[in-house]
């Protein structure tokens, strides 16, 4: 049975990469040494982390005045650590577009002496749309985006213009499946275990002159810090910046972010076609807010959900349960999920509402 | 050639778990999803980080009444992380060892609202033995140590008696290769990139009543909000936990703990007799504080310690070289390096110190 894999992250990843990382795992190079043993310090992984580095700067754009830092804790960590580097004794200004957002608000609210603020939210359309910001207080330390919400299945299509208030976005679930420019944010930062690699590494991109000029307390937890050590204050995630790299190189050799966005274009209205011409399946999404990456889908019952869900998992499509949050269905069809396994689901889902129908 | 790699971390692994993960890199156990791919919510992984924990409990005899803590951000995080949940308004106490128990003392002296007193050094000594303590205060938090200085080569053989006074431990550089009792300790902590899995995983064992009472700021820096979700607050290093967990079932396979470290003793005496009747090569620490997994050695002279390690370099004896910071070589020979390897090395050493006396 062939398995597509729906995986709100970790995700599924190219074949090729997933070879070449096997490849590596008792001999790397003919090293005599495995890639998970070799020295952080040593040439070798020296090497590597370099090419990730270079390689996510030629894909993406970046800048030469922006740092990429490799970190460690997911998003998550990034919610407490933002306010802690760059807003204390100021506003933090927060856009609320669903549940993601909702935690890095929550965790902003937590840090001392950091006021926050949301100037927007879509809650009152329950999250099914991208706000507007209106006016924004020209002295505040940042305004946060959520690019693409992983749950929700809301991204933004063009990123909202903050005038002089450096613009800072969690980009987990659509990294490397956009057409944002770099510089229109003054930081960007994903957890690796959608469109990058496995999970265990945090990439932060940061405009130089946005770095903390105070010191936080924890070093591990300080952006300058760690841009000063290169990312290697402690020992790094080695195994999860080599994957990330064969993950770059696989982007970079299928054509580029373009190229990918492309074809994410075409697996998405694939499946979005397929949803808005069914009598039985709808999306909950505004059309013009609709993710490319996380695709949200139910029947409105909950029984036949359940159902739905059931035969699908059995047929081999794996992770196609919404989030516990909402409900419904899920599906993930991130940069290396394949397009025959979108028009699999597709034909799953007609089959499904065909045999509905006649009973 | 053969290659024995002497990495402090990331360090060498069984060849048996390599092998295995490897197999898991593309399909695991026939799901049609790599290892890197599985959902962490998913049963498939959800059965790897149970068992990881349930073997980790069985071969270190943790009591039921503590919790294990699968995390991310290395010893360096918990440098901060432990003051930060447990000591703030109250005194930590500091046993300093060397280069790692010097950079605890640092981040938890940057900790707001903490008192941070060294009760016992061996600074005087250049670290090459493990101080004394003397009274402690009986109000403290905690009294921390490092039971294994990786860059000095300096180790508890036994545990301090503190008292009330919860004991706190460092263990990265001799977790799972001591015959230390865990009811001795109220938190243990370690880094797993030397014995126990690749870089990007930490593990915490606490007491239960030694865990936060207080909130911390930030959730995922929190020990009772990571035990409330079974360390699973958001995505943990799936990869490094399943790795871990077949480092576990090869500890075990082998005969458990104790019979690990019988092995890494004679592997160590076998050194550490090399070095002591050698006119060339000696140890600086003092015999009764002598590591078993992290073996430093020099010359006296660094012309002479560079020749030998570019010698053995190209020998094929990976990662001899010393700390940057002290100089010199070193020998890590965790868990899974192999006698073979050290043989070979004292061999090598014999053949070094007759070539030059013949010079």
């Amino acid at each position: 049975m062939t398995v597509y894999n729906f995986s709100a992250g970790p995700a599924v990843l190219p074949t090729k990469v997933l070879e070449q990382a096997q490849s590596s795992l008792v001999d790397y190079q003919g090293s005599g040494m495995s890639i998970l043993e070799l020295s952080h310090r040593s040439s070798l992984f020296l090497a590597i982390i370099d090419e990730c580095e270079q390689l996510l700067r030629e894909l993406m754009k970046i800048p030469e005045n922006y740092r990429v830092l490799f970190m460690q804790g997911g998003a998550s960590l990034q919610f407490s650590m933002l306010p802690l580097n760059v807003a204390r004794g100021k506003k933090a200004l927060y856009v609320n577009t669903g549940a993601w957002a909702k935690k890095a608000i929550a965790a902003a609210k937590k840090v001392p002496n950091v006021t926050v603020e949301v100037v927007a939210s879509s809650e009152d359309d329950s999250f099914t749309s991208v706000p507007t910001i209106a006016e924004l207080d020209p002295e505040a330390a940042y305004v946060h985006i959520t690019t693409n919400e992983t749950i929700g299945g809301v991204s933004y299509h063009q990123i909202p213009d903050t005038g002089n208030v450096p613009l800072v976005a969690d980009m987990s679930s659509n990294f490397l499946s956009n057409d944002y420019q770099v510089e229109d944010f003054a930081m960007i930062y994903a957890g690796a275990q959608k469109n990058l690699g496995p999970a265990g590494l945090t990439v932060v991109i940061i405009r130089e002159d946005f770095l903390n000029t105070e010191e936080v307390f924890a070093p591990m937890l300080d952006y300058r810090v760690q841009a000063d050590n290169q990312s290697m204050y402690n020992t790094p995630p080695t195994f999860a910046i080599y994957v990330a790299k064969l993950v770059l190189e696989w982007v970079k050799e299928v054509g580029g972010v373009a190229e990918v966005v492309k074809r994410n274009e075409e697996k998405a209205a694939l499946l979005y076609d397929a949803i808005d011409q069914s009598q039985l399946f709808s999306s909950p999404v505004a059309k013009e807010a609709r993710s490319l990456t996380n695709i949200p889908f139910v029947t409105g019952q909950a029984e036949l959900d359940k159902l739905f869900i059931q035969q699908a998992t059995a047929a081999g499509f794996e992770n196609i349960k919404g989030h516990r949050s909402v409900g419904g269905m899920r599906a993930s069809i991130y940069n290396a999920f394949p397009l025959e396994g979108v028009n699999a689901l597709v034909a799953f889902m007609q089959a499904f509402e065909q045999e509905q129908g006649e009973n």
